[in-house]
């Protein structure tokens, strides 16, 4: 048997590497096009950094080591040019020296990666402008870095990548600047978790434009005694900025180039087609890792999933379906993410309040403030849940959550619930390791399950921060249930503040024929508040889901 | 409706809390022999130790407040004497005054709890001597540690409470042993795992005595200048020490005598009869927490769980179906449960290799090490995991995990798949946010997957520890595969050094008529080192599970 691979990094090498555990007596051989195989793309924005202080720690494997231990050949700096899947051959050419020629294969494996978007703006190829995939464009920012010494950044896009590298690059000494074109930063959550985001920035001085795009780059003369000269870069809402250097991350697409070339199947996302077993439309061709599409378990729907994790896990799969013949299905992915921010933790799984809509999905959503552990133990920190569920089925669409500690923990056990269809029983009923350094009686996710199963049986309803902006205060009537120093340090205008100890005397001034919308910190005092209104012929009575904390950050 | 609970911490003043939520207008009274309610009992040794500095922290309610916010009636220093479920009553007697009377209700709540055991040992009461439950012997410790000034601990059993103690009075400046009657500390997790444990507390000078007991306390005579007098404790193997100081932390059994008594029926175990809703075997009397036994949802055999978590979790129910009829059955809890020991984290869930035994289930286990997040980023800490499932169905039984980050994640995940009878696939299958400071791309539950899975189809077998213990070196070829500079700072007797990456070409250095037991580090290059025997020729080649770090922390 000879196996062919293309790309030999997180997808590629890792099938490679199961193919000769599978197989010791195989012939494999991985081809890639850049200098490095087997190397950690996810710590890249932190060896910029200096997080990462050793260059070789990005190293897992070498193609020295996969000869030596794994006896697979590694061509470096040889592109795959084209398939003939007819011949089942590919042309290879090697960079270096200009060679090309064909190389047969019994059963091929593409897992060529992504490609970042490098939008057509005037300007585009100054050579302060950087996209960040792999070691060689690591390699030329830490020389910019190094050589031009330069003060200012500017990152386009505020996804993942762009917000590591906004950190990292901040971390270096240079005042950053991040444009975006939607009006939040991190798209995959909703905007009151962007709105922590921002604020967390704000915090850090690192300055930000929403809403905003790039419409030229223009080379700035270079003055005396600066390395770099730097460029002015114009700015959609006519604004401009001066920056030393630019990180783009607007973005990736699927490296289909060589797979439509050849014929195979590519879906409706541009990502290359392949069934549950991997293999593309061509029986003796699989794909896998952020080059293929594959349906979204929940909704069914082709999507791209540009992590590392699937990718691993896909390898495996993938190695086992060629050697041992299709039997493995590979399930799909529910972009379950996370990424430090700064001092901070953001992690989502499963669809966005965003998507839900867009795909026309009824849902409910709640948020949660809770505790990272026990709050009478040193160093609990807040965490914020965001949690989308059916309100019919108890099904959980969603999760995203912000904090300081404990945030992959919970984001990991509720995509679990997630990849099962699992529902808000589900979230109640996680048996969880309590101790105080550790979580509460109650966990966070607990909280979240019961917050959900109120709304569920009727119990509680909640209201989001966006439905009230601009009510009429005629109709609804804002109660706020905390104390009245809570009170007076802020709260929401029109509101009336009636503290959750004294409401049982006091119902006399609950005003009878108004909608109540009542509020406290988080939303658990309120959620009293509103359960001893029900009981006492309000029936009118909504809880403002994330109290005035969420509220307070949304609206600023 | 009239509601009265008898105990008012875990599941006492919890599910007082849901009750008055779901019914603004019943009459609900906690009745509490101590002096507070609705304290952090998991915080006490904490606070002895100063890690929460603050006494009132402690304190998440008080009968103030219970009143103020949920308009519960919270009576303190009260004692429930006895039952008589045929009147619908109670006697209560006031600690404090002496008066007694009674007090009937529609339905009943028993949230008694747990009671140290103290055995009857000569000396045993001692005033040096202490157990720890409630504030009132936290108070008292404190006390002693503050008037006493001792110097000397002694901790009679090392479960997770005596290991709490330990570390929080060395924290105090302590020197303290350990006493223990098992071979091992913890005795949820198995003997390997004990063993790193073991090295630890060893590396923070904690002394300890394991297969051990005391058979006599003497008090020594006060010398001049010394607060207390101290104690000889005499052991059974004929040791003996002096302590200024004892914690009896050797068990607890659940507070049945009120029950008992009222003739509801007591389990096997000694715990409160329950039915899935927690009604016991009278209608109107329903019970939770540490006092019930319910079954094991793996075994079906009833155990008692001596956990906040799943008395937290009963409360609920336990209001639920109180207050609208019962309709929300109670699942089990898996004993899932942690514990900080010093600079590490461990955590069990489900049965361990002990008690499967026990119970005459048959299945495998394997020891795999991992890093708690990739090695790469800074601080990557090292994590053992056991794990144990059954090799034809994959079904996961049991999981424990030693580790200095992380431990709680890892441990949280598994014991949500064991809850729904998960497997191997289920391991392998999670889908986890992945970034370098959280995770690897693997992330160390699938690599426990993964290893499973291969002893599942049969591309692996795993040796433990203890089998190759003294086996015969004419049967058993033990081979390292590790470099020879890591196999010259120690390896096992008899053991032939031929590293991986040398394997295949030294292939006829292996003896053919031998059973073959391969061993690295950790497992994971012999299990490469057993892919090429397999597939050369060799048929009966074992890894060692955990590799060299397991076998040198369990023979030590
Ligand atoms: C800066 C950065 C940070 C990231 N952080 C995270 C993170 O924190 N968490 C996470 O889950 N994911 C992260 N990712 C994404 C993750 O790295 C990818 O999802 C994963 O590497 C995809 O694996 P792959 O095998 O599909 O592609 P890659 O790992 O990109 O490998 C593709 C390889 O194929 C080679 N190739 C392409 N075409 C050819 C050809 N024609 N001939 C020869 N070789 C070819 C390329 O040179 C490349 O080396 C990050 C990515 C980047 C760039
Ligand atoms: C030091 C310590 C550390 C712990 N650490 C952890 C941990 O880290 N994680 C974890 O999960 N669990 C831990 N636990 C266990 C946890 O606290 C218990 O599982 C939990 O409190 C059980 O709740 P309960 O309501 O059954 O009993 P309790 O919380 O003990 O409450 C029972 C109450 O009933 C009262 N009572 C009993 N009989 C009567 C009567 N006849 N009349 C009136 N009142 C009565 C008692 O005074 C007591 O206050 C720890 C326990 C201790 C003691
Ligand atoms: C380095 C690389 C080639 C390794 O591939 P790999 O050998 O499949 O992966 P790992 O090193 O994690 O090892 C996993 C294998 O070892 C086995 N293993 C791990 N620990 C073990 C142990 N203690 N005992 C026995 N086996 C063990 C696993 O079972 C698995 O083998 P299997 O797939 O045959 O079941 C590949 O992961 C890679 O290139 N990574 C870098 C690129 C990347 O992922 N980038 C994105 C993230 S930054
Ligand atoms: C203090 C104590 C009485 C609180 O009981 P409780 O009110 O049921 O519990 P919590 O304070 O965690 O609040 C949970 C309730 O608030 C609701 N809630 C929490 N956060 C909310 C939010 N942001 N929005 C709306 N509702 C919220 C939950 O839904 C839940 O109500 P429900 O059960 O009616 O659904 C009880 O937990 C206790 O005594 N604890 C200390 C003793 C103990 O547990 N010891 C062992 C561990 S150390």
């Amino acid at each position: 048997m000879k196996y062919l691979v293309i790309g030999g990094v997180a997808g590629g090498a890792t099938t490679a590497a199961r193919l000769r555990r599978l197989d010791e007596h195989a012939q494999i051989i991985i081809v890639e096009r850049g200098g490095y195989i087997s190397y950690a793309n996810c710590g890249l924005p932190y060896y910029i950094g200096g997080v990462i202080s050793q260059r070789d720690r990005l190293f897992v494997q070498s193609p020295e080591s996969f000869k030596e231990n794994l006896n697979i050949d590694v061509w470096i700096h040889t592109e795959a040019l084209s398939i003939q899947p007819e011949k089942k051959q590919v042309r290879l050419k090697h960079l270096e020296s200009g060679k090309t020629w064909d190389e047969s294969y019994d059963t091929l494996v593409l897992s060529p990666g992504a490609e970042p978007v490098r939008p057509p703006i005037p300007g585009i190829n100054n050579p302060g402008i950087f996209t960040l995939r792999a070691v060689k464009e690591t390699d030329a920012i830490f020389r910019f870095l190094e050589d031009n010494k330069p003060k200012r950044a500017v990152i386009l896009g505020a996804g993942f990548i762009g917000l590591e590298m906004a950190e990292n690059l901040h971390r270096r000494g240079l005042y950053v600047t991040i444009v975006e074109m939607a009006q939040q930063v991190m798209n995959v959550v909703d905007y009151e978790i962007a709105a922590q985001v921002h604020q967390h920035l704000r915090s850090k001085q690192v300055e930000f434009y929403l809403n905003d795009g790039v419409t030229a780059f223009t080379p700035l003369n270079k003055r005396p005694g600066e390395a770099s000269p730097g460029m002015e870069i114009t700015l959609s809402s006519g604004r401009t900025i001066t920056a030393d250097m630019v990180i783009l991350s607007i973005g990736v697409r699927p490296e289909n180039k060589l797979a439509k070339e050849a014929g195979l199947t590519i879906g409706s996302t541009g990502g290359i087609w392949v069934n549950e077993f991997l293999q593309t439309s061509d029986d003796h061709i699989y794909a896998l890792g952020d080059a293929i599409e594959f349906p979204n378990p929940i909704t069914n729907t082709p999507a791209i999933t540009y992590l590392a994790g699937p990718a691993n896990k896909q390898a495996r799969i993938c190695a086992d379906n060629i050697s041992q013949g299709n039997h493995k299905p590979y399930k799909g992915a529910i972009n379950t993410a996370i990424a430090k921010v700064f001092d901070i933790t953001v992690a989502s799984t499963g669809l966005s309040e965003k998507t839900l809509t867009k795909e026309g999905i009824r849902f409910e959503s709640i948020i949660t403030h809770s505790s990272s552990h026990a709050g009478y133990y040193p160093d609990a920190m807040a965490m914020t849940l965001k949690t989308l569920f059916d309100r019919e089925t108890g099904r959980i669409y969603g999760a995203q959550i912000l904090g300081y500690q404990g945030v992959d923990k919970r984001i990991d056990l509720i995509a679990a619930i997630i990849r099962r269809n699992g529902t808000v029983e589900d979230l109640i009923d996680l048996e969880h390791a309590y101790a105080p350094p550790y979580s509460s009686a109650k966990d966070p996710v607990h909280i979240a399950g019961y917050v959900a199963d109120n709304i569920m049986t009727g119990r509680s309803r909640h209201i989001h921060w966006h439905q009230i902006q601009g009510c009429d205060q005629n109709e609804i009537q804002l109660i706020d249930v905390r104390t009245a120093e809570e009170a007076g340090l802020g709260t929401i205008e029109g509101a009336i503040n009636l503290p959750i100890h004294e409401l049982r005397n006091r119902l006399g001034e609950v005003p009878k024929n108004k909608t109540l919308v009542v509020f406290c910190g988080v939303g658990q005092r309120a959620y009293m508040a509103e359960r001893i209104l029900r009981q006492s012929g309000f029936e009118d009575v909504y809880n403002l889901s994330g109290g005035y904390k969420t509220y307070e950050f949304a609206v600023q």
